[in-house]
């Protein structure tokens, strides 16, 4: 078990009213009066999340745009972001975030709402929070409302983040477009606005496909089968990466997608497709929940040992 | 200017929406349907805002008190709190902080909603965050309503959490009581509700009342005068510091008291005098807003230079 994980049970009980969903899905969900709320709030670290020497615009974008992924996989609009920012002493940094946090709140049409600064002692690096809320007109899908039978869909294109960090870090070379995806992810607000009324459960891949499936899936109490060949992957990152097993196996576990994972049945397929047509925005399905607990891996339809590895795990507790 | 004002100012545009007040406010306050939802996000830092040696249960309540002082400073009940905890490898400290939190929360009757959890980097200081949201029956006070010729007003005692810290220190002498004020501020969240239709202006005590009283003055284009004599001071404190000029402008400066500071016309006098008496909780009038700009400190009417520090000043630029 992570720490992490033993972290966040240990507040489970300080987490009892219905709105915190057990700290089990990917924001809070709160009726305030005859609308619905969506609170979420995520945190990134330099050394952890982003590096030093990241263009402090593209550490602002990501910082918005995780925590409103968050909302689309609830199918909230935005109303607004508090900033937690730590100033260090660099005061160009900070003109180039907040010229990168303006870009990205106008981009998806929201605003800072308020928040706090703080002086961070010399050296500490840079820790920045962001709370985003939002309003969403359905009830907010759960992650833990999938059904056995449903279909498991995912929007766009997995893996591009993942090969962006390692062409970025010079590891493998490939197009600037996949870096972009990694710097610069686009949380899919309108998608998770429209799909909301129809999916059992949604949430978003953050942490990798497989892992992030087989949150899901646990969370609904069911089994998740997983098609390796079905994962939709770019043109960009087949020229970069190929589509072997190998490659689709690194995309499905690489995480940072912030495309929507959701669960639907069957009979709801037309009406999925109609929602990409409309949007221009392929939406996959990439599997199926059944009976049973756990994840199952295939490969054209031959079932495969797991990898080690099924995405970012949190603050993993040295062994 | 401080780095703080410098880079609040350069969000300032980024914060067209009028639920964010110009950043000039304890909170942001957002009209939802019939009623008024307040969102505050406060950030805390080992080696600025606690020491690495403070028990950490006390810096888990402190992290929800000052939150929840910003609501109570807008008249709003809490609805829940959002954390942003960075893990650093003492599952002691955590055990310990998780408990803190459970009593905080537990006597302001409010709960966790979620958040997030990071790994921070090896030595890297504690940095957390806390996002408040509330709910208020009336329209927010801001802080840039009070008028010319209002009474200043503040509750509580002022200048027991200061001298608690400097019991801390081992600085001085004094009882725990103050060292509690310190460690454990009580917001006055049932105070705020009920000021909350009855002032022009209400903010908290975070940085000074001095400073604070000004910063009132300015937000609203008046003019502040505090009658240093007027300020309240507890037993405990005339105890430990006695009730001299130069310790009751200690007392007004040191900050971290998380009283209400409001403002009010004087025919509002025996509405306030009435919740007082109800919650038996003195409330006191310490000056009065006039018209012109800055602020004037009388002793028993005579008026006194300026301190050279009235407060808490953020992140204060290196000259």
């Amino acid at each position: 078990v992570s720490r992490e994980s033993a972290f966040i049970t240990a507040l489970r009980p300080l987490a009892g009213d219905p709105a915190a969903r057990g700290l089990l899905d990917d924001a809070a969900t709160l009726r305030f009066g005859s609308k619905n709320l969506v609170l979420t709030h995520d945190m990134i670290v330099e050394g952890v999340h982003f590096l030093a020497e990241d263009p402090a615009e593209d550490v602002a974008w990501k910082l918005v745009a995780v925590n409103l992924s968050d909302l689309a996989a609830k199918g909230a609009r935005p109303l607004g972001v508090l900033l937690g920012y730590s100033l260090t002493g660099n005061s160009d940094w900070d003109d180039a975030f907040v010229a990168g946090l303006g870009e990205v709140l106008h981009t998806f049409g929201t605003a800072l709402l308020g928040g706090d600064t703080v002086a961070a002692p010399p050296l500490a690096p840079r820790s920045l929070g962001l709370t985003a809320i939002g309003e969403a007109r359905h009830v907010p899908p759960a992650r833990s409302d999938a059904k056995a039978g449903d279909l498991i869909w995912v929007s766009g294109t997995i893996g591009d983040s993942g090969a962006g960090l390692r062409i970025a870090l010079g590891e493998i070379d490939g197009p600037p477009e996949l870096v972009a995806r990694y710097r610069r992810p686009r949380p899919r607000l309108e998608l998770g606005q429209r799909l909301a009324p129809i999916v059992t459960a949604m949430m978003d891949v953050s942490d990798g496909l497989l892992i992030d499936a087989a949150r899901m899936a646990q969370a609904s109490g069911v089994a998740a089968r997983i098609e390796l060949a079905a994962i939709p992957l770019s043109a960009a990152l087949l020229s970069a990466a190929g589509g072997e097993r190998q490659a689709r196996i690194d995309a499905a576990t690489a995480g940072d997608d912030y495309e929507l994972l959701f669960a639907a049945p069957a009979e709801r397929t037309e009406a999925i497709r109609g929602i990409s047509a409309l949007l221009g925005l392929p939406l996959t399905p990439v599997g199926r929940l059944g009976g049973g607990e756990g994840i199952v891996l295939t490969y054209e339809g031959t079932p495969l040992p797991l990898p080690p590895r099924l995405g970012y795990e949190h603050a993993a507790a040295p062994d």
